[in-house]
């Protein structure tokens, strides 16, 4: 079975945005691409990815971290209730509750993992269905007062594993049921 | 000059306590209390508190960590706009501008640390008067979704250390000014 990750950046405080879903504060920090829980070898392990509408649209106005418009090669599945202009990569718009549309996701995704790219709220619609093995956590060294909220729900983990990467504090925790 | 520090546990997702004011949730936790960045070590360089209202009648109600109804023997700086009553503690009840009580507390603490206990906001009103030199963070592997914010503002910081111990991620970060 495929193994479902909440893989993001965060600030100290717990948001994955800005209000206005700015990414500055997070840019602007050093990462070793090469090092601890880095994006690429987490990146080689994945067969699909699943995101939320505000995540799509924010990747389809920048592109993604390293500045591609679309650098994904694996099917994205975007829950999504509004309509997005169409596309010529892999994008399966799905909409509804989890069970409707998971069952495509870890089909698609084979033996490989499924990376949980956000937000928040999807992500714990994700962990309510019983479906979220894990999150990977690189929290940069700022607070943000307000934002974007990580996980908006009442959860359990258990620390797997914690290490730094220049300017982050990556941790690994795997769900709790 | 004595540092502060901001010495707190964490939620995940940046919350210091639920809305009620719940530590249920962190004191289930494993903690090795003489590994790294133990209570214990820190406060043995704690020359003075500070704390607001809202944390000084929790300790009052519950005691702290270890039970103890008032373990602190350096004095203890109340920013309050209530009244508590008298206590035979070293408890020194202030309010209004930090710039009015800050010198107190530096002063009493000699040149030892000043341990900023919280909550955020007071924590966040002397990051913003230019006194706050650190933040040392153990995140519990939990998400609350809602609580008492960890650090409401906009703050950089600059990591210095990261460390398990046991079910937490503790963390050190400098104050960027």
């Amino acid at each position: 079975m495929s193994r479902a990750t909440f893989y993001t950046a965060c600030s100290l405080d717990g948001f994955l945005a800005t209000k206005d879903d700015s990414l500055d504060w997070l840019f602007r920090q050093r990462i070793d691409e090469d090092g601890p829980m880095n994006h690429g070898a987490f990146m080689a392990g994945v067969g699909a990815l699943v995101m939320g509408a505000t995540t799509y649209a924010w990747v389809v106005d920048h592109g993604d971290r390293t500045g591609e418009p679309w650098a994904y090669t694996v099917p994205t599945w975007v829950v999504a209730h509004r309509q997005f202009p169409p596309t010529e990569n892999d994008v399966r718009f799905v909409s509804g509750d989890v069970e409707s549309w998971w069952p495509g996701v870890v089909d698609s995704a084979g033996d490989r993992e499924i990376w949980v790219v956000g937000g928040g709220d999807l992500a714990g619609q994700i962990a309510d269905a019983g479906h979220l093995d894990r999150m990977l956590v690189q929290y940069a060294p700022v607070t943000l007062g307000s934002g974007r909220p990580l996980l908006p729900r009442v959860q359990d983990f258990a620390l797997v594993d914690v290490v730094r990467n220049q300017d982050f504090v990556c941790a690994e925790f795997a769900v709790v049921r």
